[in-house]
């Protein structure tokens, strides 16, 4: 851990940034045009990471008219089928690495959503792919780069998760998910940003900077996995990997309208992410593939457990992805966990998608009351920090980095428990989880045996919501505490003409009309996506792929860049 | 918790037992000329549960000379096809019940391996399933009764795990497990002793005395799960449920010669059992079947898991009970784990099965090199009592009880950690069991992919060791460690002949010289049975089974009641 003053170690992350950038230009290689098209963008980086910088209101608008046709033809087309343009040699593995890292370029200056750019490591793997392309074309993710959440261990790099003490932790090893998807073609070409202590829904951190939404600056990427979930909304990479152990994964995904998959404890490997807190077991953090292509996220996650990561991480199970076919779904609706109501265009969607699935034939919707989510903060708020958050802080008192706003309001209420207390909680999380399974499955299984598939409900009160006002976690880490699988999957746009503010309300506690007032008008939110969750079971992962797909074939593809290609 | 003064208690545990006692010898209502037998064998209890009795040298010759002949015809036969007769009608379900019961009577006067008898919940059920047998007699277990440790809640009966205080703790549930295995036509019939504490490979609590061994009461009958291995040792159960956090099933099932089976976490539902230290999670224990009937305990793994417990238990993985076909086998040997070197009887086991394993064409024998077996007790040594023992000791020092010997020995080192403590001994498990799969899995694995199936190693450094000596764990709470199934199985028993200790040897240090010192005849050790341990990767439970099925195949049944029986 250094103990350099944080300013000299912010202007450093800089530079480490500012290094990798120049690289991937050379790599990239701009024309004239180009090159003056991307000086003149507006930049979503401030001076220093301390500053923010000036970003566009609407980032997406300006990355389309920025980067070249010849690259968004490489980028945006379903991943899978690239797969299959690459495994046929239409696009050697470089070529495809250039378009997605010109991309990626573009899209984190105007949304300073990537942490450090690989070039050379990538280009390496891309160049070696292609000179053994006829050996190894076979491999299910061919030539596919991919980013990574700047936690996840690469070899040769800092891993900080948004601390900047961390700045000389060069690891000498990847992650074994890493390792695992190089082995079957796939390999990363950026690190995406995270925000200090990892532990908010937006992403800010003296290590980057801010992350913006990559629909509207004024609202948040979403977090942890804030600089996934922004490069992944630009289509600016085919997949990434996040973690979430309160909605790390989730709100990002939400936040940018594509699909994010929060999965079962136990299915891929997570164990070598970094993060504080190491060594504390009580609620473990989980890995799991964004991307705004489901099918991507299907053969990933094939892809990986095929592999039998289960010989190499001892935490997993050895549970085989396998997708079973299904006539009849029985699906829950979840309006509001009864302590914040989630706003209008979020209710707009739980409207939408009820009314699309209900005229299919095999789909049964029931209302679903959440189960006393009200146990659940109580005992997250103690079990996320149960050291009272002393080693977090010891990570910010070394350098005097100063507390971010969102990380000072989740630590808040830590308390450095005394082994019995940590015993308490367990049990309160053992019993609360033991009495949801059973709530689940004596009340919503039909006379017939079928158990509920899955549930559907917000990923958040709002749509993202305006930066430093994320300050609910409910709607996600309800999932963490009882360890169930979520799809995260969108379904529309914030409409102004439909989703006004309600003129009258009560609300339900003090939280509740922060929210309230938060929505105080459509403009605000203006093309902010709503994406939803659907919840299942433990390692019920495959089953909410199968729903997701059904899903995107009725709601249709919302998302813009998908319209655009079309 | 009370507080009365444990004297008191003490006696009123005692006589707990006498009236379930009395009820039940009503139920079997011995004829005249049994009854006498009854009245005159020598008991292994004492006036009080502060005193130990003056049991007979070798319980089960004294066992086999009192049970009626009429009643081994059913308690010996292999419970498979006693189930077979059960479902026939052969036998009524009381019949049955009724010769256990019987046999349990007698087994627990020579051995006190009995806690509590339940004649009237299992006459109930018994008869229910008489009334019902056509519409039931199609449940995999039909008309079989079973025993369970003390420990695992039954409906109406104070659990105590050995702790006087807890005698007023009437639960109002059963185990998820007694539910299940009921539901499956299985039902509990007696509860079985276990140790103050739980934590020794004994079993000596005042709740029950001393448990003495099935085959030589100057021996331990090993613990926590005394009662089973000894009420299974003498076949007065067809199976039992016990638990092991450290060697619990294991230890009792090798010192008396039966089958024993450590399942993988997250196979059975163990999350609602009794003990101290709830809601720590660092070190898990888990439950398991023992029996001297292999395929028993096999059935009894299937039907539990067939009936999708991970529905009812969230900490439950959806693992089906499955084995699959497999022409070769690769098994590791581990003679020694380099700590505490095994005793002559012990070694000749290894040979023996070593000599009939390589017999055999499709069986390929490597000499597996334990893996830094010394990293272990100094984590589980801090994480068995993470609070120091406090939770433990206040259920002492509510009534005054006082610290047994071997309890006194198993908290010895521990240490009331804080929180950055317990996550470093965490920490340090993480890696571990990551280091030892990598190495399992590279060093082992022949040039054609096979991965080596399991090990054969020692339980313990000896056989059942005398009262008050099983100081050493390694050789079991190594795997509980790792939280790699283990299954024990018989090989042979002490001969006079052959066991001779060695005349010179050179101790590895204190511990080893100590356990050399132990085995200062073969005479002490008379009858004692030699099991060994095969041991898998993390959820091949189904694949030890396999192999245990073969083994016994190859070494033949050497348990005296199956010899005598044949």
């Amino acid at each position: 851990m250094l103990s350099d003053n944080w300013e000299v170690l912010a202007t450093k992350a800089q530079s480490i940034y500012q290094n990798s950038l120049e690289k991937s230009l050379k790599l990239v290689n701009f024309d004239k045009a180009l090159g003056q098209k991307y000086n003149e963008l507006p930049s979503a980086k401030g001076e220093t990471t301390k500053d923010y910088g000036s970003p566009t209101k609407h980032p997406f608008q300006l990355y389309l008219k920025t980067v070249p046709q010849s690259v968004l033809d490489i980028t945006e087309k379903e991943p899978v089928d690239l797969l299959t343009d690459l495994k046929n040699g239409k696009f050697t593995c470089v070529e495809v690495l250039k378009s997605y890292m010109t991309a990626a370029i573009i899209a984190s200056k105007l949304t300073n959503c990537v942490q450090e750019y690989l070039p050379d490591e990538a280009l390496e793997y891309a160049e070696y792919l292609d000179r053994n392309h006829e050996t190894m074309k076979d491999l299910p993710l061919y030539g596919l780069p991919f980013s990574i959440k700047e936690m996840i261990p690469f070899i040769g790099r800092a891993v900080t998760h948004g601390s900047l003490c961390y700045l000389d932790r060069i690891v000498d090893y990847n992650a074994d998910i890493v390792n695992i998807l190089k082995k079957n073609g796939a390999y990363p070409f950026v690190r995406t940003t995270n925000p200090q202590s990892l532990m908010m829904l937006e992403c800010v951190s003296y290590a980057h900077g801010r992350t913006v939404n990559s629909f509207n600056s004024e609202l948040t990427s979403g977090g942890s996995s804030g600089g996934e979930g922004v490069l992944n909304g630009l289509y600016a990479s085919p997949f990434g990997l996040g973690s979430d152990i309160g909605g790390s994964i989730r709100s990002p995904a939400a936040f940018n309208g594509i699909y994010g998959l929060r999965s079962t404890l136990g299915r891929l490997p997570t164990a070598d992410y970094f993060s504080c807190n190491r060594g504390s077991e009580s609620i473990l953090s989980v890995t799991g593939p964004l991307s705004r292509s489901l099918e991507t996220i299907d053969l990933v996650m094939k892809t990986i457990i095929d592999s039998k990561p289960w010989l190499i991480d001892p935490t997993l199970a050895p549970i085989e992805w396998k997708h079973t076919k299904q006539d009849k779904f029985r699906i829950g609706i979840m309006v509001s966990d009864n302590i914040v109501n989630p706003s209008p265009p979020v209710k707009r969607a739980l409207n939408i998608v009820q009314e699309k699935l209900s005229e299919l034939g095999n789909f049964e919707l029931v209302p679903f009351e959440p189960f006393q989510h009200e146990r659940t903060m109580p005992i997250l708020g103690k079990l996320y920090f149960e050291d009272g958050g002393r080693d977090f802080k010891a990570t910010l008192s070394s350098t005097g980095e100063p507390l971010l706003v969102q990380t000072s309001w989740a630590i808040d209420g830590a308390k450095d428990l005394e082994m019995h207390e940590q015993w308490y909680y367990n049990l309160e999380k053992q019993k609360y989880r033991k009495e949801y399974l059973q709530y689940w499955v004596d009340k919503y299984t039909d006379k017939d045996g079928h158990i509920l598939d899955a549930v559907i409900a917000p990923v958040f009160p709002n749509v993202a919501p305006k930066h430093e006002t994320s300050k609910y976690w409910g709607y996600t880490c309800q999932w963490n505490l009882l360890d169930y699988p979520v799809l995260v999957f969108p379904v529309t746009t914030v409409d102004e003409n439909l989703d006004h503010p309600l003129a009258e309300y009560k609300p339900l506690n003090e939280i509740d009309e922060y929210f309230y007032k938060q929505y105080d008008d459509a403009k605000s939110f203006a093309k902010a996506p709503v994406n939803l969750s659907l919840i299942g079971l433990r390692n019920t992962d495959e089953k909410l792929i199968e729903i997701g797909k059904i899903l995107r074939q009725e709601i249709g593809d919302t998302h813009f860049c998908f319209k655009k290609v079309k």
